[in-house]
């Protein structure tokens, strides 16, 4: 499918997908580029056997790369693009993975000035408690949804060949506009982290008072399981994304003050509606899991 | 350890507590008290070997019984303590299975005018997903912790007795205030069931509009687990402890607000170290369960 794919990033995701490219014999040769502070990651990726050389020098990376994916921290893109931006090739395909869109759109318009066309930007949906190469997995991306996020000027001809190589991968690819992504993303991804993190802060300050956590149930550990991702990729991911997030927070806070008027009205019945309706649209969501 | 046990109440954990206490021996024989309405319920507990006869009529169930445990809903309690009240034996040990404990106390000072030295009021944290006789199980309660509350004047005997059986079954008991228990349940249970109630609400109407289960990832299925718990039970214990969750709903809605204020003005170090608190906090949690 491609000669040598360049991968920006070879942490669990740019390392997986390098994994999954080569089990799948997608392409002849799997290079990364990184900065000088990666170089452990570098090493350890080339140790790992999950790349076959690394380059701190762009240029070199790039060279007769056709095929580039980036997937570093969504705050790292701008700079990734300022420094491949001088060995931008016309018929090489670019993709990425990061979690939230319209802030990639909006750094390659202030690299680039607009978003090249053979960039197509991608998001894997694959979970990641872990991180890390030695994470790095060829399965990851099976049966996961991934979501293209295609512009008007998208060259179709990168979009069909970067769609085939994602599909080749295991993923389940949609295609929706980036507002869209970011919207969805931001109601299933976004706030329930960060609700997770809220809660566990609040709950941890008051075990340190008194014992809390001693006495939480499995109920609890699925709950607040999210609120053990990494800090960095999150402040990133809000950060980013921050224009859904807060009126989803807003939105949020008044559901619950609603729930809160409820409770201290004793209307049991909107509360018994609440919740069922709760426990239906859980449903509705597990149901699609199993499609 | 008694000779005869009467369970009132035999669902999950009900004949939970049936099945151990027959495993471990602790009883000649087990019974069940139940109104009407509860005869299928009664008939299928019979049939599954979990109990060895029922009683619609109070005073031939409790008849000889020298230990009584309540496991109906918390909304059902005073209900049954009425209908116990005449045939309350002070050679009996009394005690519940209820998630929450002011109102048990309640509901027993409105029916006895004092809660009867005899009754000691337990809370087994098991997680209870699944709910019914059919999935009443001997090992429910092994290494799980259970919150005795015993007041001032509870019988020293009969709190002895009833630690002895809790003990038995399996679980792990630790004693506190009736009002420690409810702040710490309302924390770390009540507290998180609410939200997933209200955020898998929110999301579901949202869903309604336009997809957006469709892309919700690992995260938020281990997330939204506790909205699929029983509407019924969870609009009992949300009413029975109230005056301890309306506080922290407060609490929690004033932390989201600031994590707000931090995005919207883009304060990534605080941010960063909110999210970095929550996860080590969620270790601490881990290490707890772990010992």
């Amino acid at each position: 499918m491609f000669k040598r794919l360049c991968i920006i990033g070879v942490g669990l995701i740019g390392g997986s997908i390098a994994r999954a490219a080569r089990q799948q014999g997608l392409c002849d040769e799997i290079v990364a580029f990184g900065g000088v502070a990666q170089l452990p990651h570098l090493q350890a990726a080339q140790a790992l056997g999950v790349i076959d050389h690394f380059y701190t020098d762009p240029a070199a990376a790039l060279e007769q790369a056709d095929c580039v994916i980036i997937a570093t921290p969504v705050g790292a893109v701008q700079s990734v693009f300022q420094q491949i931006a001088p060995f931008w090739n016309p018929h090489t395909v670019y993709s990425d993975a990061c979690s939230t869109k319209a802030s990639v759109v909006a750094a390659a318009e202030a690299v680039f000035g607009r978003v090249p066309s053979n960039f197509v930007a991608a998001h894997p949906i694959a979970g990641a408690e872990r991180s890390g190469v030695a994470a790095a997995n060829a399965e990851l991306f099976n049966h996961r949804r991934l979501i293209i996020t295609p512009l008007a000027d998208t060259d179709n001809n990168a979009l069909e060949r970067i769609t085939q190589f994602w599909i080749a991968i295991g993923s389940s690819v949609s295609l929706m506009s980036v507002e869209h992504h970011d919207t969805v993303l931001a109601a299933t991804s976004h706030l329930p982290h960060i609700l997770a993190f809220a809660l566990v802060g609040l709950l941890g300050h008051k075990d340190e008072q008194k014992e809390i956590f001693k006495y939480a149930a499995g109920g609890f550990k699925d709950f607040s399981r999210i609120a053990s991702s990494d800090p960095t990729m999150w402040l990133d991911i809000c950060l980013a994304n921050q224009q859904e997030i807060i009126p989803l927070l807003q939105q949020f806070r008044a559901e619950l003050a609603k729930v809160e008027q409820m409770l201290a009205d004793n209307q049991a019945q909107p509360l018994f509606e609440t919740f069922t309706y709760a426990r239906n649209a859980r449903q509705r969501f597990l149901d699609q899991l199993e499609d």
